[in-house]
C-alpha cells in the first residue's frame, strides 16, 4: 500500500531480534534429557527445536511491542503458543490422522520416536504451555488467568481440536466457502487470534478493547491457511519440508476455487487484516511488515511454475 | 484404627453429597453435541459421564472442606482434575499404548469413536481442564495460577506422561521396589497429591504449608495403585469393567512381590498416609473415611478366591 519510508523502523532487524529471543527461550524451556522418561523429552526437543518459522510467537511479541508493551513480558506467552502449535503438528501427523511421513524436512515425530511417544509428547507440550503461563514471572495473575482461558478456548471444542475433527471427518461434506472459512478459523485462525489477543493483554489492553486485533488475527490466519493450502497443492515437498498433496479430497481453498482465485482471496484477507486495525487507531506498519513476511515465506516455497506474483501488502 | 464414634460425621452421606455435586457439574461442563465437531463432543461425553468412582474430585472437595473451605469453591477444580484423569484413561487405552478394549464396562473410547477422535478428545479434556480453572469464578487469580502450575506439573515430563512412557517402554527394565514407587508416583501419585494440594489451597492454606498433605497424597496414591495392580492380576473383568491381565510383564507390585506382600504394602501405605497428617494437627477422620472407601472399592471388586481380608484403616 505505501512504500517503505526512510524513517520506518527496520522490521527485518526487529523480527530477527524477536526470533532470536524466542529460539533462546524455547531452548531453555525444552526439557533436558536427564532423569526419567528420556524418550518423551527427546520427542519434545525433536519437534520444538527444529527451526519452525515461529510466526505465531513473532506476531505475539510484535503485537505486545507495537502496543507499548515489553518484549520480555511477552516471550513466555509467545513460547507457550508455539508449544501448542508444535503439539498440533505432531498430533495432526499421526497415523490415525493425516498419516504424514515428514514435517519440516525430517521424519514426522511418530516415525522418529514412535506413535505412543509422539502422542505423549504432544500432550506434554500442551500441558507445559499452560504451566509456562501459570509460572510466568512477568505477568500479573489476572492476565495469566485470561491467557489460560483464551489458550484453552483456542485448543478445544471450538478451536484446533474441532478443526482437526472436521478436517479428518467432514471430507468434501460441504465444501462451500463459508463452511470452509469456519473450519479454517478453528484450524488456524483461533491460534492467530490468540497471538494478537495475548500480545495486547500483555501490553495492558483490557479484554473489551480487543475486537480490532481479533479481526486482524482472523483475516491474517485465513490468509496464512489459504497460502498453506496452496503450497500443499502446488509446492514441492523438497522445499516445503512436508508431504504435499496430502490435502487431496479435503476441504481446502485449493479444492473449491482456482489457484488464481485462492491467491486473490489470500491477498484480500491480508488487506482486510490491516484495515481491521484502522478504526482502533493502531499503527499498521509493524503488522503490515509481518504480513509481508508471511507472503514472502509463501512466495519462497511455491513451485515457480505455478507461482503468481502476488503483490506485497506494504 | 479406632471404632466409629456416635458423634462422628456421617461420611458416607457427605461423600454421596460431594459425588452428586461433582456429577451435576461434570454434566454441565461436558460439551453439548451441537454445532461443529459433534464426534469430538460425543467422545468426551462418552468417557467423562460414565460413572467413574470420582475418587480424585471427591478427595479434592473433601480436603477443602476438612480444612475449613467451602465445597462450592472446590467443585470446578475437582472436576478439572477428573477431566485430566479421564483423558489419561482414554490415552492409555489407545492401540499404540495399552491397546485396551474395554474401560468401565464398555468399549474403550477409541473403539467406540475411532482412534483419531479419542486422541483429540483426550487433548480437549486436558485443555478444557486448564480453561475451567482459568474461568473459575470462585477462586482468586493467584490460587488459580497456582493450580494451573500444579496441574501442568502433574501431567508432564515428571507426571502422568512420564509415568506412561515408563510403563510402556521400561517393561521389566528395573523392577525393584524403589524404581516402581517412583513410576507409580508419576502414574498415580502425582494426581492424588494434586487433589489434596488443590483442596488445601482452595481452603486458604499457603503453598509452604502443604508438605503433610503432599505426603498423604503420595502414600494414598501408592496404596491405590498397588490395589489397582492387584485387581489387574486377580480381578474379574466382569467386575472391574476393564481388561484384566493387561499388566502382565509390566512393572507392577503384583509382579515383584506376592499378593499377600502387596496387600500388606498397601495397608502400610494407607497407615502412613494418615500418619503424615498428624504433625500438622489435621483431623484424620475424613481422610481415614476416604481411605476406607478406596479399600472397600478394592475389596468389592477382587475375586473372592484371591481376596485376603485386609483390615479397615478406621
Amino acid at each position: 500500500m505505501s512504500e517503505a519510508k526512510p524513517d520506518t523502523p527496520n522490521y527485518p532487524e526487529q523480527f530477527a531480534g524477536i526470533r532470536s529471543r524466542i529460539e533462546d527461550r524455547l531452548a531453555e524451556i525444552a526439557p533436558a534429557v536427564t532423569g526419567s522418561a528420556p524418550r518423551l523429552k527427546q520427542s519434545i526437543r525433536y519437534s520444538l527445536l527444529d527451526g519452525g518459522k515461529r510466526l505465531r510467537p513473532l506476531i505475539t511479541v510484535l503485537t505486545a511491542e507495537a502496543l507499548g508493551g515489553k518484549a520480555a513480558d511477552a516471550v513466555d506467552a509467545a513460547c507457550a503458543i508455539e508449544m501448542v502449535h508444535t503439539a498440533s503438528l505432531m498430533i495432526d501427523d499421526l497415523p490415525s490422522m493425516d498419516n504424514a511421513s515428514q514435517r519440516r524436512g525430517k521424519p514426522a515425530n511418530h516415525i522418529a520416536h514412535g506413535e505412543d511417544i509422539a502422542i505423549l509428547g504432544g500432550i506434554t507440550l500442551i500441558s507445559d504451555a499452560f504451566g509456562l503461563i501459570g509460572r510466568d514471572p512477568h505477568l500479573p495473575a489476572d492476565v495469566k488467568v485470561d491467557l489460560v482461558d483464551a489458550l484453552s478456548t483456542a485448543i478445544g471444542t471450538e478451536g484446533l481440536c474441532a478443526g482437526q475433527e472436521r478436517d479428518l471427518r467432514e471430507i468434501n461434506d460441504r465444501a462451500d466457502a463459508e463452511a470452509l472459512a469456519q473450519l479454517q478459523y478453528q484450524k488456524t485462525g483461533a491460534l492467530f487470534v490468540l497471538c494478537v489477543e495475548a500480545g495486547a493483554r500483555i501490553a495492558g489492553l483490557e479484554r473489551d478493547s480487543l475486537a480490532p486485533l481479533r479481526a486482524f488475527g482472523t483475516h491474517a490466519g485465513l490468509a496464512f491457511q489459504i497460502l498453506d493450502d496452496l503450497l500443499d497443492a502446488v509446492g514441492e515437498s523438497s522445499v516445503t519440508g512436508k508431504d504435499t498433496g496430502a490435502d487431496l479430497g479435503k476441504q481446502t481453498y485449493a479444492a473449491i476455487m482456482s489457484l488464481d482465485e485462492a491467491e486473490a482471496k489470500a491477498d484480500q484477507e491480508l488487506t482486510d487484516a490491516l484495515a481491521a486495525l484502522e478504526p482502533a487507531g493502531i499503527n499498521q506498519e509493524p503488522f503490515a511488515a509481518f504480513l509481508n513476511l508471511v507472503l514472502q515465506a509463501y512466495q519462497g516455497q511455491v513451485d515457480p511454475g505455478h507461482a503468481r506474483q502476488a503483490g506485497a501488502v506494504v
